[in-house]
């Protein structure tokens, strides 16, 4: 299973496709629809996201609520679009009263992507390096969710911080699966525990005074996995690049951590590896997790527990400052967007990457032609592990 | 330029081909081998990296010292393979008198890789799964190296920590692109700070007394880059999923940070995005580098800083707890090799990761054939971004 | 550059991502409408392309007639979907009255699609694998097609052959590149000759009142390559595997020869490998043209001509047997469109497909960024190749 | 499974690694020594295949026997190197007694790979681009074909025509898969009929005295496949693409025919598609298989049947004209080997491919992980299949 997207922010619509797509799997809609509104959701974001209220449209691969074999489309409509028919129309001639976009943003692509394709309008890069794009990610996702959650695998995702405000957290490694679903969507910051909501919601309104804007941490868990899953025998089949790659091919995040992550350089051996165990029902298990779930690139059963972090948005209320790329002369950057902070909506993107490379990875493992034969797999499979037989 | 590599820990020898390689490159055995070198030094490795001094032979692909355009094919020995000619042989039976491994070790494939695998002899996995492996990836990087060389482009890493032990830094991403890759190679945990360096052999050494491993976290760091290397409209092209992904390929990496990483989810907007200015010589450039070198997936022309985690080796001289998989009673793990700490060899194996992708990207925006028209693209776009030309 | 398609033939609409698109490439709508109208002519189609007339809508990665850099999204409307909204829909309950396909058409993907996806209903397999799905191609190699255009290189095709009456062409590789495009679209056949076209007409007509179907020949033809495109360093790179492969992967297609192709395995070497010349103005080239323009995997400047032979069309007016999949009796296939004879229409879906090989291979060897440093790239390589300078 | 090759002709040896391959498949060293026993066999061969006598060695991948897992490394030495040191030394100075070949030979890539490369040897080209190359395709596909030996898929090939001699078949489709390997591998020419062998030789001997070279057509059988392996969704999935673009890497091969090939193109429907019948025994199954065992880009059930045209060798006794490189005047071409003939060769380096492509997609439907599992998968689609079971 792998996906494309296309769609600029203010063009009609994102579009994504998903091939590699079992057939017979159930699509709900209305599944889609709330993953979408899940990324829309979390307190410091600007006007644009109630503009939207994003709703996905299938076009193909799903027939009377199941998928048929053959690739999936969706596309999600951009509701502003018909307030950009003009500067952003695909034909026809460039409107003779057109603002170009000519002050790249620090932290953004502007600048960078401007020189790289060789445009005079920065807006020909930020349309497309925008985060609005990750709307389809999570629109393709929702295929791999419901594969995933057929077969007993959950993702979800929880706020771990934003900017210097913390979740307080003994042993997350231990503590992250066992976080409700609900109590994180029903904090505003996508955060499990209240107090550290208020404490998170202060933050982003003093950030949002300040004229600033505030990253965060984030992490997305996975439940109910089975072990072997990935592989060791070569670099690229490694879960851990995969879901590496996944992760930090979303805008903003500039570090992902597998478990323990940064934790793990700092003890002995002895505190990090999770010891071995034979449990009567469970069969092969570990008495912790601090490996979040993945050794040798493959997962061990454990909950995968991967941790993100975000850095803040770049568009300011006070510019930094960069360069007019008409005059050539310094100038304050331009303001495209005015979130103060998307961190609890780029969990729900991570938790999207992270279910794509999943449910790829099962695939592979268990053939992808329909629903009835990988449920067979997995079940012999299951059956294999629990009575050791060769 | 891509990569495949072949080969066990105890087996005749590790194997690499290298593809799409320009013709025209100058190559150099003896760099190979220094590199190679280089992944085998380091304080506190155990008696292995003594025996084999690896020494990398190319069979392809290179003639009279220079790449002709057809796969490179390069081989490393494994000195030890004498005393394993029985136990690793392709093609006989079984020695009578073979020890099988069932007592998979916590923190390593072999539980999870026998399952997966089917196997009853965890020695299958972990004669792959080994680090022994990255030999084999470093004498691939090895072509990636001069060529980045020949476009001016420097990678080189260095320990930032062991285990609870760091290098201190005021801002790493100003100081690191300046240190010295001759200071870092004389210290004997390839550490460019002489003070640092003896406290984490203190650490070393203690740990070793005490049964215990170490792991640490080190930066790679690229310099010379253009801008505009990789890609931001898609996900698959931006260099932060590539060189995240290649640097989580990496067995025990479990934490990657591009910049600031961590540390930019708990600043303000304003005191993490980098300023864009105009040099006068430099053409467009930033006055600091909190990015580290990579903004909407692509080189900023900054240097590219990169930090890892790296855990602690899992094998212990005092083991973890297991279950004999003949048995399936609780067992102490096996312990297949005694490194204490593996940091400063982890570094190089990172940069050679780092070095592939870079030279991928840098094919992919310039072409492939040959050395003569790939400089001649990269100084026609050098020449059209300082002319702002169109 | 690549490109993904979904939809169902007679779902809402047909969909195409096309990605690794440079930046700064003209696009014209009309052009590749006129490639659409161009697959739905033909003499011997069936009433349903009549309903269609088929239209492109771009809905990402051009702005005011140019690419900017990002993928491009391509829709094309079934027009016929109004009347299979309940038949063909993404959610919602099965009709209670259904008619699902249960007879299967020898000659098309329908059994063996059913029993790989499990399906007792074959048009979950008939509507993706239709021929339908090749409009999609069609207009995403519209992309492909500009783009070459700007470097030169013109991509057409023409039929030779409908079922037994042949274009008569004493040497196919010398005349193929000199037949004008409009005595091709000029035909209804697409066969540049008149008197052919008038016997394979008559030939069309006898097939359809004996409630036949036919197939045929016609040979894509490429002018204006440079040398040196493709690879053939590894069996992936080479052309021929790509166009091979291309070609194949167009439904119907069951045979493609390059240059005199199975000709070439009759004739002594000496009357098929083309000798070598020096021309003062061209540069390199050839007497002839056996090769059909590839060697070794790569372009040799001379014109690129393939051939490929089309089966006729499965579904008969008098059908073949197979069996019903509910009662397990055997019955006449079903009949679900009424073409006699899509030859000239299928070569121009082998136009759109050997476009797409050619462009990602030209991107391939002069960078893909933007058409400003791809012609510099391409430029310099023709200043290098006339001056022979090394 | 995937392989990628390495290794120049005058090298010191070939390389390839094979990766994807599941553990606990039997490996027999003398089962790939007899393929490139194979492809070193026919009449028309010349002194070179006489040197070198190829044998395989393994050096990772395999032991006692048995895949573990991990990829397969194989090497085939040249055992001319021995005379080539100094001329293809990978380091060190050029000789100063080095011949350069500067008189490209027309049908070869020596010109365009010259060109592409901007080398002034044209032997950097073609001591890739040689013929050698293909024996490590064939080592490769060793794996490929105890893999599917394992699941009852055999594939064999056998030579059809040399020249203008064919072997005369009724309806190869039905005649082919009766073939016996033996009376094949027993005939000089690989052709299983003895009076056509004899024939082929005299075209050959006839070749020889005339100066010329012969090229010739050949078919790959592949029995015991199941149905549904490839796919019809995608175009990048069908097996048609996939087989086409492996046997279009083999240098030399100019067309390729599925089934009736371009017979196909020339007969009505009727005549062309095959009816489906309900075998008690056999399940699903056909009349006739004027298909090759191909429909909507997947295995029928029925056997594999593709044919293929190889061109006359292009080195020829009585060379072609050319261009020398250093002068710029025209010239004869080199003459670089001197078989007359190689196509019995060439179709066992087709069987290869195929081999390998066909495992491959085993291995996509039915998991890769290791034997046990995929027979599992195996035998629960078989009876799925012949139940009828949803």
């Amino acid at each position: 299973m792998r996906y494309l997207t296309a769609g600029e922010s203010h063009g009609p619509a994102l579009t994504a496709i998903v091939d590699g797509v079992p057939a017979g799997l159930k699509i709900s809609e209305d599944q889609i629809n709330s993953d979408l509104a899940r990324r829309q959701s979390g307190y410091g974001r600007g006007g644009r996201q109630a503009i939207e209220r994003d709703r996905v449209r299938v076009t193909s691969g799903v027939r009377f609520g199941r998928t048929i074999g053959s690739p999936v489309a969706l596309t999600v409509a951009n509701r502003d679009w018909e307030n950009w028919t003009d500067r952003m129309a695909a034909f026809g001639d460039v409107p003779s009263d057109l603002m170009r976009e000519v002050c790249p943003r620090p932290g953004h692509a502007d600048l960078v992507g401007a020189l790289k394709t060789n445009t005079d309008d920065c807006r020909n890069i930020l349309e497309r390096a925008s985060a609005r794009e990750t709307a389809a990610r999570v629109a393709a996702a929702g295929i791999a969710r419901e594969f995933l959650a057929e077969l007993g695998v959950e993702v979800f995702s929880y706020v771990a911080s934003i900017g210097d405000v913390s979740l307080d957290e003994d042993d997350p490694m231990l503590a992250a699966p066992d976080y409700k679903p609900l109590d994180i969507e029903l904090s505003d910051v996508r955060c499990p525990d209240e107090e550290a909501t208020e404490a998170m919601k202060a933050a982003i309104d003093a950030a949002r005074e300040a004229g600033e804007s505030l990253g965060g941490t984030f992490r997305v868990v996975a439940t109910g996995l089975l072990p072997g899953v990935g592989g060791y025998a070569t670099a690229g089949e490694r879960l851990t690049g995969r879901i590496g790659a996944a992760l930090f091919s979303i805008p903003a995040i500039k570090g992902v951590e597998f478990g323990l992550g940064f934790q793990a350089a700092r003890r002995p051996g002895s505190q990090v590896h999770d010891p071995i165990e034979l449990d009567p029902k469970a069969g092969f298990t570990r008495t912790r997790n601090n490996a979040g779930g993945l050794e040798g690139g493959m997962t061990t059963g454990m909950p995968l527990i991967v941790t993100a972090a975000m850095k803040p948005i770049p568009t300011l209320m006070t510019p930094l400052s960069t360069v007019n790329l008409d005059t050539l002369e310094p100038e304050e950057a331009s303001r495209e967007r005015s979130d103060v902070c998307a961190v609890p909506a780029c969990a729900v993107v991570a938790e999207a990457e992270v279910a794509i490379v999943l449910a790829d990875a099962y695939l592979e493992k268990f053939g992808h032609d329909n629903m009835t034969d990988i449920k067979a797999a997995v079940k012999s499979y299951r059956q294999r592990l629990r009575t050791l037989s060769r």
